[in-house]
């Protein structure tokens, strides 16, 4: 398999494999999550459960305009009742992937989380994990983590850049290369995260990582442009060719995202991992085009 | 006076106010900082003294082919000298701005830092501003620190933000919009740096700021971008007209830029303040016309 270098070969790549996933949406009333449900009901990739308020649809005639044995209404009104219906689905095997509706994520994320009801195996750190695709940058872009983990700790980014690595390889990246970032490239264990860096990358060099390229702690220069990263003078294995970037924290990788989603046409497809199927959030204010993306994501995963 | 939007408008500014401000550069032997430096001479608004090792400039024939009465060089060949020599003639009202050339940072910070001779009056906060000029984006941003402060406390933030203020007033922002920048307008307290955002909130609203706008915790979208702001609905008097952004960290702020710089063209000019007078740095990765830029700034503020 050649490695997937936009979300167009994503999509080509899960189109060539055709292969329904089973999708269950919490509360798919919005007409940005039914939109985007119908555009990969329509690809053939997903078979959709639209669990939720019937009455509550915004655009009802989507579905008549789209008719399809692949898509399952299932009227819940309650919106709490209807997301632990989508979670029971996919813990029951009758779905493979969760997909985020009209819920606030507070509601979703204690369903994920209940320990009897829920889908995070114990032990398991709960992140969120995306690719963006930036013109001019030349392949997608993984980073981590924009939302969930303000602040993580050692053992939290350990298992960020783990489940990063693993989404790369599905995406047929033989040996991810990876930047620990920072606003600079030396490492002062009085700068907050540095001495994550560090230990971080000991235990790269002792094979904990598997067969990856690791660097860190380097500012976006370094990690992201071969021309601007040169011209100071810093050698590093993943200069200007970096696939996943670990943000020291949630406002560094929010900020950076929604610059270069405003100012430089970025399109992101992000996941919540850590839970035993893919789940799907993205936020009210994502376009169509970003939530199918980030179907498209889950699909390639599952 | 009208408000300046762009670096365009700055340099119309300067070449209409027509004043030559004098410029003290440390080890000006790089060529982007001599290119950059000669540009402001030939606009009229730098008289330049360039102080450094002769044998070391990269280009001599810059000087030979753009004679000057306004360019002085002066040969220290060793570099801390140089650069003593730079911030004594500043300190003594020799020279109005001081400008870093090839020397490293912590070199001239020593320098600056001097309790005898240095140029930083004693409890002023050192930190660094900076204008960002953004295809797509309507005026300059000005936003605050990329470099000097890793983790802001409030004294340090709320420093940051006077001269953040001191300097839109220079551009004519008459009441400027400030936005404090965090992943999620969702101000919890346990997330860092979220308590002084609430704090700083309300000494806004204590009047310690003066006649300006302000509000935090916000998103990127929300403080930029009117449209994706709007889906939100969140009230924001600042939305999608932000002139000053305070980040919250180096980290955030350092990354925020590089990826506008790198895939939406942006430029950037900048300035350590909290001395004496304006100090010209930027790093060796900056092209000439982000050079110039900051020398312009610096003039404006003088």
């Amino acid at each position: 398999m050649n490695s997937i270098s936009s979300f167009e070969e994503l999509t080509a790549h899960l189109k060539n494999i055709n292969i329904r996933r089973r999708m269950a949406v919490a509360n798919a009333v919005d007409s940005h999550t039914i939109e985007a449900v119908l555009q990969a009901v329509e690809m053939g990739i997903i078979e959709a459960y639209m669990i939720g308020d019937v009455a509550a649809i915004e655009s009802p005639e989507l579905f008549s305009h789209n008719p399809s044995p692949f898509i399952h209404i299932i009227d819940i009104p309650e919106v709490h009742e209807a997301t632990i219906e989508a979670v029971r689905m996919v813990k029951s095997g009758e779905a493979d992937i969760l997909m985020k509706g009209l819920v606030n994520t507070d509601v979703l994320l204690r369903a994920i989380l209940d320990k009897e009801k829920g889908i995070l195996p114990p032990g398991n750190v709960l992140t969120y994990n995306a690719a963006m695709e930036i013109p001019g940058y030349h392949k997608l872009l993984f980073f981590s983590d924009p939302v969930v983990i303000p602040s993580p700790n050692l053992y939290q980014r350990t298992a960020m850049i783990k489940y990063a690595i693993q989404t790369a390889y599905k995406f047929g990246i033989s040996k991810p290369k990876i930047a620990l970032i920072h606003a600079t490239e030396v490492a002062n264990p009085k700068i907050h995260y540095m001495q994550d860096y560090l230990d971080i990358m000991q235990m790269w060099r002792n094979g904990e990582f598997g067969d990856v390229i690791m660097d860190g702690p380097l500012d976006i220069f370094l990690a992201l442009d071969k021309e601007r990263g040169s011209i100071k003078k810093v050698q590093t294995p993943v200069l200007g060719d970096t696939d996943i970037v670990i943000f020291p924290n949630f406002e560094c990788a929010n900020t950076f995202y929604k610059g270069l989603a405003l100012f430089a046409g970025a399109q992101m497809g992000g996941l919540l991992q850590g839970t035993t199927n893919p789940v799907v959030l993205t936020s009210r204010s994502e376009s169509i085009y970003s939530k199918f993306c980030s179907i498209a994501i889950a699909c390639v995963l599952t």
